[in-house]
């Protein structure tokens, strides 16, 4: 059940390769384009050093990658070295790209990442998708997807594939966007929607916010719990560095969990879940403000210019964040919680109850909250990089589609 | 953070191994052992089909297998069948065995399990713990020890490891009992007490609770919540039929959750949690009886007398089990909670109105509760257990040191 969300792309068949000669060499391909992604440049030998195969070994690794076009040689290292000049490695900026993209409540965004990381290409819309059918949202975003795909290929990079994230649940394995109550849309599949041009994704915004803070955060551990918001509350429990999915792909549903058992009814059919304390629409309505289409910045406006209502909505939605994140603390023993989304751009007015309440209740040492860099750019990034680790997890499988 | 408690254990080193052909024999020798143990008796050709490698190949793994004394053939197969008759193969009934104990707050109990999975030896002192320092409450354990390690040598098995199912936390990758507050122990490290004989895991009794209830029980999913209780309230995660342990090895702190956030005091510094509800001192103290040896005996006879106030105790632990455990589905997406322990025992009366509460909460079709049919047993066969699966794991650890 813990597993990256990748593990579900096409192309993710890290753990699912058998013990033979065959599968062997599949995983060991997959450990050179790692150690040279997370470590590179470096020659074969230091390759070879750290995976702790022959230099041999990795030499007939490495040259199948550099012909899959998934490496590249920078030259011969600088002279005056002893033995013969080794050429230093490093994955390519011109073979396979990641194509990430995000439907939004009020926006929808698309972006291109190479192996290397780096945001080759861009688009955004925005405009309220709340209510409006998915065949349409789809046809809007499609739009857009192309338009990333044709600028990331004018720059040598073709798309491994495309992952999409949504604010609602997505059935594991799958590309169901089962409930998302925010868009209204129920059962969608969307790859019924999304022309068939290379691998789909779909899942959870908050999973690929928590992907992204792992892999691109700083000093991000490999176990914590991300909490983030859009309109709801979601949140993502990292495990050992694999996202912990549920049986039906629904873990990680913070915003239900109940924090006074007597409180206000929720459409869950709960009673006071914590989306009745926190959730935007709920801070917004204890704040007495009209919902719009920018609640966060409308919040995050209104309390730095020092409104109390605001202040104080925001402090009891603190309050009742931690008490939730006490009992996922307790039951899951997270190294840090780490706010993501909207929740980042309101921290400063949330976190002081909110520590304050899991420090109290919390036995032992408290967990230590930080607050994302990456912020609502998250689940857009997280999306797009999931598809990059596919390609480092299984590169012959990708090298097979090229 | 999720793994198989036996990773802990020093031949556990299952996941660890290298992509080399050393670390490919030996993942290969854990899945004959893996296949025979869960399919066998099997021939040479049946493990083969199973595996994906060819008869050669398993040939060579397996005579190396019997060689060691973790497989044994049980002679040719009957005629008449088309070929050379192959012999089938079982794993030994008389080569390693896992030696699990269990210090209870009013028992010790130690037992062998050879690697069939049967019981072959097993000792019981029943007397309060509570408040005894750990020296000799370990040195009692280590005569029953040795009791149970001589029978099992009288049969021909001998001890490939021993793992202890405490009342408390347990720091991870480590043998120190970290906070047992219903023995008052503190920061107790198990390897400094007990003779160091052969390898010692130790554990919390929750986590080998669940893992008995994964190995051994009924239709038991891979990924699930165990609730069980002794005076405390535990619970384990299983998550893809392994351990969610948790960053310091705490996850699973169940008995901690608010459940009334105003709530009575708890001694963990925290307000209204389950174990203020649901604790077994709590549930005494609601249906106005003193707490004694026998609680759960005590709670069960009268509530089967119908004991009205006892009843009462005991549904309201029930609702307050529900409000804390949607928390937990939600967070997890469990394919089901199963009740364990001492709470399977009281289950007919905690049942109705736990299973209301979590109904009537839960997004969604709610997460089905079953109840353990090994009970009270379940800590000291999980611990044993531990250690036959360490064995399966890595074989060559175990039969190097054999």
């Amino acid at each position: 059940m813990t597993a990256p969300l990748h593990e579900a792309h096409p192309t993710g068949a890290g753990r699912a390769l058998p013990n033979t000669q065959q599968g062997m060499r599949r995983r060991n391909l997959a450990s050179v384009m790692h150690t040279v992604s997370a470590e590179g440049p470096l020659s074969r030998a230091a390759v070879a050093s750290r995976i702790g195969l022959t230099r041999a070994a990795v030499s007939t690794l490495v040259d199948e990658l550099i012909r899959s076009g998934l490496l590249e040689e920078l030259g011969p290292e600088r002279p005056g070295r002893v033995g013969r000049p080794g050429s230093a490695l490093a994955v390519s900026g011109h073979g396979p790209a990641g194509i990430g993209a995000e439907i939004g409540v009020d926006h929808l965004a698309v972006c291109a990442v190479d192996l290397r990381g780096e945001v080759r290409a861009r688009a955004v819309r925005h405009g309220a998708n709340r209510g409006r059918a998915a065949g349409p949202v789809i046809e809007e975003l499609d739009a857009l997807v192309r338009k990333v795909v044709a600028e990331a290929e004018r720059e040598g990079l073709w798309p491994a594939g495309l992952a999409v994230a949504v604010p609602g649940l997505v059935a594991r394995d799958s590309r169901t966007v089962v409930r998302a109550p925010n868009l209204d849309w129920r059962d969608t599949d969307l790859a019924e929607l999304l022309p068939a041009d290379f691998p789909l994704t779909v899942g959870n915004e908050a999973d690929f916010g928590a992907l992204a803070e792992l892999w691109l955060g700083d000093g991000t551990p490999r176990d914590f719990l991300h909490v983030s918001a859009e309109i709801g509350i979601g949140a993502a429990v990292v495990v050992d560095g694999g996202l912990l999915r549920g049986t039906r792909g629904f873990a990680g549903e913070l915003g239900h969990v109940p924090v006074e058992p007597n409180g206000p009814e929720c459409p869950c059919g709960g009673r006071g879940c914590l989306e009745q304390y926190a959730g935007e629409e709920a801070v917004l309505r204890a704040a007495g403000l009209e919902p719009g289409e920018d609640r966060v910045g409308l919040l995050a406006t209104r309390a730095a210019q020092g409104d109390e209502d605001v202040r104080r909505a925001l402090r009891d939605a603190g309050t009742a964040l931690g008490i939730a994140l006490t009992g996922a603390v307790n039951l899951l023993d997270p190294e840090s919680v780490v706010l993501g989304g909207a929740l980042a751009g309101l921290a400063p007015w949330l976190l002081p109850s909110l520590e304050a309440e899991l420090d109290r209740r919390t036995a032992g040492p408290a967990c230590p909250v930080s607050v994302s860099r990456l912020g609502p750019e998250g689940p857009l990034l997280g999306a797009a990089h999931s598809v990059v680790r596919g390609v480092l997890d299984d590169p012959v499988a990708v090298a097979e589609r090229a």
